[in-house]
């Protein structure tokens, strides 16, 4: 199926770059051309928000909502558009979904303020498959810290990835056609497998 | 007037920055607390988010147009709200009018996307008094130019810069009672006269 993307998401430690590097690797395998990316970043421009939001703050709740999102628009212009329409597939660790789980879930930004951002930055696109890496949060914070990979987002309270796993959960929930939760405690290769039978009964 | 505030906008080169000084240096001699802030930027984070939009770049129109009102919006939530808050008065160099005119009029976002930022950004807030210094686009741009002053916005063709001329007149006759057009073609005393007549007459 060309011009099909999944959007491997999830609270942080996970292990979701690791998988979108192994699905990646396996669908190159089978001739499919594919492009792995991540967010915030993916283009030049998206990199340079990035920096922005993890390097400055505290910002705004909503300001940085919007900066998301301007990187990830910016993110569509550049990296994933043209790709789709050069007929490659797209993984990108993270999407839209992480600003409606962090931003919103996690610190309180109306959902009508995220609907309102998403239909301008998106225009209707949506992934058509997305995969959500589930872990306890204290245990995907413990890997996260164990591999130094310690961000702004990575430093803020338990409670606060409580938030954001339950509503990552709500997000899989209410759109059950597009998102599959995957249990990602067990081992790397179970992951992996768990996720490519996923990709081959849906795409 | 507590909690007035005038967004002194244009084109390039007619002289805002020089006009906003006199402004407040004029009220503030008649006792009144007044803050000069300017957009983009006006906080540390809308400042870094400045440098961004002026030094990297191209970016996609409607990305762009998200940044402005990121930057926008941290302007807001640390410097314009708490300074009204206070009872100070607001001067800012630019405002979302000129994201309007630059934005829409200049570079074609549709105006809907505009009108869904700004709701998101501003929930209602606008200026009591917006200053529209008018110019010849020709003549800004070479007053810009001899004062060493040029960035990626002023660097654009002419023809950018008489839609933007365009949308300032539009935004003005579509809203005179927030509105003012001011003739910037003479010198800086005159002008500063005609600024504060209207000010005297309105706030």
């Amino acid at each position: 199926m060309v011009h099909s993307r999944g959007g491997a998401i999830s609270g942080e430690g996970a292990g979701k770059s690791t998988q979108a590097r192994r699905l990646a690797a396996t669908l190159a395998a089978t001739g499919i051309p594919v492009l792995r990316t991540r967010e915030p970043g993916g283009s030049p421009g998206a990199e340079a928000v990035r920096r922005l939001l993890l390097g400055e703050g505290p910002w705004d709740n909503i300001a940085e909502c919007m900066l998301h999102f301007a990187a990830r628009r910016e993110h569509l212009a550049c990296t994933i558009r043209p790709a789709l329409e050069a007929g490659i597939w797209v993984i990108s660790d993270r999407f839209a979904d992480s600003t409606l789980a962090y931003q919103c879930y996690g610190q309180g930004v109306p959902r009508a303020a995220f609907d309102a951002l998403a239909a301008v930055a998106l225009e209707g696109l949506a992934p058509d498959l997305t995969l959500v890496l589930e872990i306890d949060p204290v245990e995907g914070l413990a890997r996260a810290a164990a591999r130094g990979d310690t961000n702004r987002y990575e430093a803020m309270e338990a409670s606060f990835h409580a938030r954001i796993r339950d509503g990552f959960r709500a997000i899989a929930a209410a759109e059950p056609q597009r998102c599959a939760l995957i249990d990602a405690t067990g081992g790397p290769e179970g992951v992996a497998a768990a996720i490519l039978h996923l990709v081959r009964a849906r795409l």
